[in-house]
């Protein structure tokens, strides 16, 4: 039956043409959300179907399905549930490829509700028509651009695919991945599943090379067993990310309520998840953490984690957190010690968290993860507060500003960053060796500055910052944003505040993905406040140190799941 | 001791004048961003202190403390700790009233530092000088509008008080506030409280009538008797939020590097927090939503919630929180069930959860509520996605402005909008009688248009809006803003976007502020993605059911400690 999967489906997710039936300018129904969604996103034909309208959204409308000319590979429905067996039959007529019952009213409302839905059923098996639904809230096809939902979503094509059980949740998920960046593949609110079943769209989702991620929120099973299958097969190539609620008897009446299942015991699907490699999160936020914890990161190999923090308070709620969630915080060896003593004030924390106390030495900052990387004891870092210096960057510059700034001061400022132009240059040229000697001259440049002491610290940065200028991390685009800088010539559509903001973050990012490329490791980030961080080029950071923590639990997880089957543990 | 507190430490949060002992013109010193933060807050005197400078941010440099012409109230001490001991002498002979030092490298490192921070302190109760600190990061007084803190941050005046063990958490909370529209009457960084306790700060805070909810990151206690004492009093007032780490091993070792404490036996802290009636929170963002919590809501009087929801799996994730926290999803009577057939539509799901199930009638929405909030057995509602209804709105309004609408469509829906005019006029009206009348007209029109049949829920509506507009929660403002939108004279700074959105948004904050004053009972809502809520007119949307369901218990548990306390329970 599985090795079908990818052509059964394929027309679902890939039509060229899209008949609505329920479409209707009647701006209180549903029908017209969902046509409004249709047309903002799809580029093919859309052939709104109502017997008793002419033209909506300057569409032409047809009384019929059949009256359609052209052929029709989609046919999406918000008729009330009575009259779409009717229509399903025209489909089956006009040869319809693939369906999505957005419509409620079937097996969910009772025994009459399930007899509707069982008709639709056959209707559509002796046609071939593989539909989504019913009563779901539609769903989401990069590959077509297609938003088949109830309503228009904020959604970004991505590497990430989802099937919900909850449409609001599902939705909830989507624009929340929206606003963090973050882009789905496909996304499907799977409803009733009378025809396709929620480890169906997993096996596709498996199977799809575009899918890097797969997530699933779940009330009940039809088939527990034909799930559990699928799901540790599809496992051992890619993670599948779980929320399964119904723990309390509160929950388990709403979801018989809600989809209609058996919530079951909650224990019987704690154990049969952990048995097929699935990561059970509690909630929509931890779960569109872990999937972008596994498009950013390398697994960890263990669970001892080190943790580097601006300040001593964070470290102890992250060192509380990690060590609740099952990590280690591991002991640091006296080499490394001495190795820090040698970069932090005498105050530092002398241990893992590793904590500067204060100290305003930004290359002893970037640096310092070096030195806990390449331990062997070490399996992942997280770094606190990383996306709030840029934050605490512009605060202050901002500040200043507003201030009266001495002139003497001023111009020596103005004068120390104009200075920095010719060197700039050079990390442009086309000569490595004068690419190198630049990017050194330039971090001992920013050392002095800074009144680093250290050979050893300016050496390891200056390796940094030429390995990641080489990768293209830190491309032509940000050096000459940096030389505008220095040189009053701001591009007129940016603050300078923003332009300061992109290089530093620019910056920054580039450092960690050489750390991350490095070792091989996790580097976990977090923003200094609570605010939500945004995946660009591969980086995010974490809102807290807490939530950091468990997705590196998940990631640690799925690694020793990955270990245990392959036998090398 | 505790009569005194109050003017003992008044010098302190009032100062009119300040100096600035460490202030420097060195961009890479934290001197430096403090006299930045200094000079963009405090509209006092500002005298910076150094020897070696002549001008800081366009004010006169004194050599010394001594040298200052007029009175100081108030120093900040940036200098080294060697040298602290000499500048507080001098300090006592100025008749300096208070202090606050910044400075590092007191009892936190050694014995040697030990020994500094006993001199200072010597030095500074022989002249009578109360002060915050050492190693702490400044503080934040409202009534002075002073932010003297090692940085500038973000804070806004307000009804918190917060005292932080951890300078960090603490900036970050504060910043986090400010973000969320809630501001700080106080907030102090204690640092190595070498004078003033955390718990002085507590009994001051308590017997301010400016501050509402008291807040505290505690890593250890000097004297834990005195502290439950103070606690135990002031939570008889107002509530007292604590975060408390130190589960695990890992933050017990991080906590003695990083404030010296002992982090002590978990559960002797937890169960001492409940007998002095603290309530214990996990995160800086729980910390900040029970707070807003309690200025938003009135305490419930019971553990019964009931919750409505927009879809049915936001109300299984959310009953699963309110249950596993304790509360009780309550058992709603079935006149109220018959009550909610008359309202939805029969796809609902006919227990609490309230899940319309799609419905989108607007009125039944917003009328609904009333049915659950008048049963004595209901406590508490959580209303989820409320905060996300405009989100809609403006999303389907947007989509339809960038697709074709039809023309006649299009010219029905203005035409629509602009027969309210005088009906909106009439709702201004100065004579009752005659705004009761336009409110009645108002609704039933848009009762039409929602398709609404049910007579009871027009008029239940009509009576709501009334009491909003009586109570002025509906403003002429909002008025005169939806007379512009429906004519067509949009505010030239606004698009019509954020015209509707913040039309909706007023409405609906007035409508749940009539919910909460007429029952007496929290009606905590939520945005429907992951949002970040802002408070606005006394109105808070959380982030999620769960965070909701958090708040909800710990207002819960205040309230049940006032019942034992008083012996009322």
């Amino acid at each position: 039956m599985f090795k079908d999967i990818v052509k059964e489906l394929d027309p679902l997710f890939n039509p060229r043409s899209v008949a609505h039936i329920g479409a209707t300018n009647n701006l209180n129904k549903w029908g017209n959300s969902t046509i409004t969604s249709l047309v903002q996103s799809f580029k093919g034909d859309i052939y709104p179907v109502n017997p008793h309208e002419d033209m909506i959204l300057g569409l032409k409308v047809y009384r019929k399905v059949t009256d359609i000319p052209g052929p029709v590979d989609l046919a999406v429905f918000t008729i009330p549930a009575e009259r779409v067996a009717a229509a399903m039959e025209e489909c089956v007529q006009k040869g319809v490829k693939s369906a999505v019952i957005i419509s409620a009213g079937f097996a969910e409302t009772g025994a009459e509700g399930k007899r509707l839905q069982d008709e639709v059923l056959a209707i559509a098996r002796k046609g071939n028509i593989r539909f989504i639904g019913p009563n779901c809230m539609g769903y989401w096809s990069a590959s077509s651009s297609l938003a088949a939902f109830m309503m228009p979503l904020l959604v970004k094509p991505g590497p990430l695919a989802f099937v919900s059980q909850g449409g609001n949740v599902g939705a909830a998920i989507v624009v929340a991945g929206f606003e963090r960046g973050v882009g789905f593949h496909r996304y499907v609110s799977c409803g009733g599943a009378a025809d396709i079943q929620i480890e169906d769209y997993i096996e596709y989702f498996g199977r799809d090379p575009e899918v890097k991620v797969i997530m699933t929120y779940i009330e009940g099973l039809n088939d527990g067993k034909r799930f559990t299958e699928v799901v540790e097969r599809v496992t051992k190539d890619k993670p599948v990310i779980i929320i399964k609620p119904g723990k309390t008897e509160a929950a388990a009446k709403a979801i018989r309520s809600h989809s209609g299942a058996m919530a079951g015991t909650d224990e019987i699907y704690d154990a049969a998840f952990k048995k097929m490699g699935a990561l059970r999160v509690e909630t929509p936020e931890e779960m569109l953490d872990v999937a972008i914890g596994f498009l950013t990161q390398p697994l960890p190999k263990g669970k001892n984690v080190a943790i580097i923090t601006p300040g001593g308070s964070y470290g102890v709620l992250c060192a509380d957190a990690c060590e609740q969630g099952g990590l280690n915080v591991v002991k640091l060896p006296e080499e490394t010690i001495r190795e820090l003593d040698k970069m932090f004030p005498p105050r530092w924390s002398r241990q893992n968290p590793v904590d500067p106390a204060g100290d305003r030495n930004l290359i002893a900052y970037l640096t310092a993860p070096i030195s806990l990387l390449e331990l062997p004891t070490v399996d992942s870092l997280i770094f606190m507060g990383f996306g709030g210096f840029t934050l605490f960057g512009s605060l202050i510059f901002q500040q200043q500003a507003r201030t009266k700034m001495n002139e003497e001061q001023q111009e020596k400022n103005s004068a120390i960053l104009k200075a920095t132009v010719p060197i700039l240059e050079g990390i442009k040229s086309t000569d490595p060796v004068v690419r190198a000697a630049s990017v050194k001259q330039f971090v001992a440049g920013v050392g002095v500055t800074l009144g680093v002491q250290n050979g050893i610290e300016v050496d390891k940065m200056t390796d940094l910052v030429i390995a990641a200028r080489e990768s293209g991390k830190i491309g032509d685009k940000l050096i000459d944003d940096f030389i505008n800088l220095a040189t009053g010539k701001i591009d007129g559509s940016k603050s300078r505040m923003a332009v300061i903001n992109d290089l530093l973050n620019g910056f920054m990012n580039a450092v960690v993905s050489q750390w991350i490329m490095r070792y091989g490791k996790p580097v976990i980030t977090t923003t200094f406040t609570e605010q939500q961080g945004t995946l660009v080029d591969d980086h995010y950071d974490y809102a807290s140190g807490n939530r950091a923590a468990r997705v590196l639990l998940q990631l640690t997880k799925y690694y020793q799941y990955l270990s245990r089957e392959s036998g090398s543990a």
